[in-house]
């Protein structure tokens, strides 16, 4: 894949360049969740303060609001939100298979019913790739068929081999030359299932793949195993992309078997909640301990909240509900990530990555 | 007062200078309430970034909560929230005197229940003074008994008397040097009443004035008659501040009237229900008509927010339910004010200030 270099490996961590039409984007790294167009709480420019060099956004939960006719209007996503770097959209095949929106799934695609007009729709992956076309992401991801955790191997096998199908459907009907298209492996932590998806995707070739389907509820172990067994059938010039995942552990050690980009609403969604990261481990601010603590959220930490406020000041605002407690945990979550992603290319450049160093 | 500077005079409007032991603030100006030590959704530094000059916490609300030991170890009010400019505390008379919290008003003070932990204490001026001499605002305001609108004359007078003689055990227990004190008048729209309140308070002697208990219910008239008939009580060396005056045209009429200071939640409060302040009159970003409006919340405003963001993008976050959209709608919402405000200023030195020229 011509846009993504590799500048080093250490052991099978990597640390490389994923050129868009809009940035290079140093890898490893993490994408906060921009879902409706907005990352919540946080401006554009805060957003960029964090370290940030890439978001993701849902094409199919903005396809139902604004819709594409406003978009368009704008001349694309990018225009729309007025982000000024690179952009990935998510196809929202996770979110139109969940109860909330199926009503039934086949070959064909995913009827659902529009929650806005209560009107019955079929999500298709030819659907998906225009709206994302049409959406001008840098980064278009294709349709899958995420069967839930726990699902018998029938099941697992039906959506490895739907997937496969769609992710052809997808590239036949991916017409926007800018945009690179990502496809997505399924199997669930079935080794074989994963293998056949992966060799089958190859096959059919695309700009980068994802590992879906993981961190659903199976256990940690069991997603490392899976990623690590089957990450070795991919070309090492393929940009490697876990879904869903954003916590620093499980950060870390998918680095270390190999993975190169990753997105999760999980450092901003954790900061709402009063959880902060930190050197010495996630804190809750909003214990009594911290009601006199005039330290900041993490000493090490170099972001603006770390530089101005208290643990006792952020601890107030959020006993008393007001909103700039989570947004401060939010900005402060994804800085310490985003300052952790920065360490690790740096390490794995000097070739001192060690997954234990970080976690 | 020798910390308040006359730099013009524009018929009774005036242009000044309020000298705190933080700042320098140019009057007349308008301070964004902070009232839990926090502008909601909007950082300091995006507070600074709206030409903000000063802010007003409430002196009750944070006796309750973090409480004062709290903000002691912080050393003061303006280190536990990071606020480098000026400062004002409310006594919090208006909020103690609400159903929520109040069970009985007397000549020694208001009997409340504290809501955390539904004991019953006593608000007294004394109390009232020592919490804002160790919160250590830049300006204490003084206990008033402020009636609620449409109150019959014997309550009327009965509050005169009470904020009159409250005003008296403020001034004694006041002993914060650096901090200046002013006095509340209280009256409804009974001009001698006003006037009785106006003479005795400014007999007992205070750094500056509050026309308290209007804009609670009344006509826009009556309280503008009101102001208009009783401001020329006051000597021209006292700065006049008119408590809970936020709406543009409250603003202008009231500086046309001689009016220096103001606070209101108005601007904040409107923007998170979707209202923004326009040059063409304020607009509702909700509504369908901005559904596809490319246009900026209003060309004539330099905010980030207008130099930005479409009417579009705005309407989509509030119509998401995306916190930024009332976070966008704070920002601009002050931004437009304090540029008003900082217009006015430059027009009353220049000689020509015309309340209709803004409003």
């Amino acid at each position: 894949m011509k846009q993504f270099k590799l500048h080093a490996v250490s052991k099978k961590a990597r640390a490389g360049t994923l050129k868009t039409a809009h940035g290079k984007i140093q890898t490893p790294f993490f994408m906060p969740v921009a879902t409706k167009a907005s990352v919540k709480l946080l401006s554009n420019e805060e957003v960029e303060g964090t370290g940030t060099q890439c978001l993701i956004s849902n094409a199919f939960i903005l396809y139902l609001k604004p819709g594409l006719e406003t978009i368009k209007k704008h001349k694309g996503l990018r225009n729309f939100m007025q982000w000024k770097h690179s952009l990935f959209t998510d196809s929202g095949g996770f979110q139109v298979l969940s109860p909330d929106f199926c009503l039934k799934l086949s070959n064909s695609g995913v009827l659902f019913r529009n929650p806005f007009d209560g009107k019955k729709m079929l999500f298709t992956p030819e659907l998906s790739i225009k709206i994302q076309n049409s959406l001008g992401s840098d980064v278009a991801m294709c349709l899958d068929d995420v069967p839930i955790h726990s699902s018998s191997l029938p099941r697992l096998t039906q959506a490895v081999n739907r997937t496969i199908d769609w992710a052809q459907r997808c590239k036949k009907a991916h017409k926007n030359k800018k945009q690179l298209l990502f496809c997505i492996n399924q199997g669930g932590t079935v080794r074989e299932l994963r293998e056949k998806s992966i060799s089958s995707l190859l096959e059919i070739g695309f700009d980068g793949m994802a590992f879906g389907g993981l961190c659903i509820g199976e256990t940690k172990e069991k997603m490392f195993r899976t990623i690590g067994a089957t990450i070795t059938e991919l070309p090492e010039s393929m940009p490697r992309y876990l879904m869903g995942v954003g916590s620093i552990r499980e950060l870390v050690e998918s680095i270390a078997l190999g993975i190169d980009c990753f997105d999760s609403c999980f450092p901003t969604r954790t900061a709402r909640h009063g959880k902060a990261f930190s050197s010495k481990g996630s804190l809750n601010i909003a214990a009594a301990k911290f009601k006199n603590d005039l330290k900041p959220l993490d000493k090490e930490c170099n972001c603006f909240v770390c530089k101005t406020h208290s643990r006792a000041y952020l601890h107030h605002l959020f006993k008393t509900k007001e909103e700039n407690g989570m947004k401060y945990l939010s900005y402060h979550n994804l800085f310490f990530l985003q300052n952790l992603m920065k360490k690790i290319r740096e390490d794995i450049k000097a070739g001192s990555f060690k997954p234990e160093k970080y976690a």
